[in-house]
């Protein structure tokens, strides 16, 4: 950020009066622009045994899988979010969601709400964003060829719940380190 | 948002290619702005049979009861933003903190994470922008003097969980119509 969005003139990085961080501050009009945590809002989508996975048509990481997932809009709820992104780049319709999973990533300023629901017909397509779309019984998923951690972590915590018989919540922090290492600390 | 905070020039609201919605978008270096919800991060301290709240001594709802919540933090999980919030609102350290709902504000663009856990010590003191802060048995709850119905919902399901012994994590939309009244939907 170099301009204030509301008047067009530099900003500085300060600390505000009664403030503990710095923040960009216009030096016309000072107002104060506070960047914040984005979410994203995603689901895993279940039919029969098999969760669906997309291949992204888009970067970063082209041609990995991943659950369909996507920023959170204004306006919208988080479950209606990640209703939106599965029909948005699969195509599908996820009946009877509910919250999964709590995911921060603070190393990129963002948090991932996952959902799981029922994939309605077992039906889905390609959207714009993937290359492809297919239904994943548990030995079959790309393990290696996933699209980020969150994503892993998410498919790790479902089948395993699966197994139990008994769906949790979960609540975890899954960082990248600088030596790019994934550290994952469930609550 | 009226001028672009990477260059200066003027934005315009319009369709970018691929997109389905309206962005503030740079005339000049056509960069995007996309603009998101934000995640308010809070907790309800336990100590005992008592819940401490706190009395706003800042603008909206100045003078009225609300748990310690704020907006979260680049750079910080949930948690660790609910933990610093207590600290700032009530001098209170909340230890072995747990998710406990996730509520949806889609009228104003945000989404409150709300933690439980214990209130080290039995101890608080208001902070910068507290006028007091209190331990309330649930018969001591000041029901019409709550700053937000989010806080209102936290506490009575809070409170509906004790009773029954067992705490689960909990998902809603917490909404104001143009009418103002308040509607509450659980899943």
């Amino acid at each position: 950020m170099k301009y204030c969005s509301h008047c067009g003139a530099g900003v500085e990085l300060c600390i505000p009066e009664g403030d503990t961080l710095p923040r960009f501050v216009c030096k016309q009009c000072h107002t104060i622009h506070y960047l914040n945590p984005k979410v994203v809002t995603g689901c895993i989508p279940v039919w029969e045994d098999k969760v669906l996975l997309c291949r992204r048509a888009i970067e970063p990481r082209y041609g990995l899988w991943t659950l369909p997932a996507g920023f959170m809009e204004n306006g919208e709820t988080s479950m209606a979010g990640a209703a939106r992104e599965a029909l948005e780049e699969a195509h599908a319709v996820v009946d009877d969601m509910v919250l999964y999973g709590l995911f921060n990533l603070p190393h990129i300023d963002q948090i991932y709400m996952m959902f799981r629901g029922n994939l309605r017909h077992g039906h889905a397509a390609p959207g714009m964003e993937s290359l492809e779309v297919n239904l994943f019984y548990e030995q079959e998923i790309p393990w290696q060829e996933l699209a980020f951690p969150v994503v892993a972590e998410s498919l790790r915590l479902f089948f395993s719940d699966r197994r139990k018989g008994s769906y949790a919540v979960h609540y975890a922090d899954v960082m990248r380190g600088a030596d790019n290492e994934v550290t994952i600390t469930r609550y």
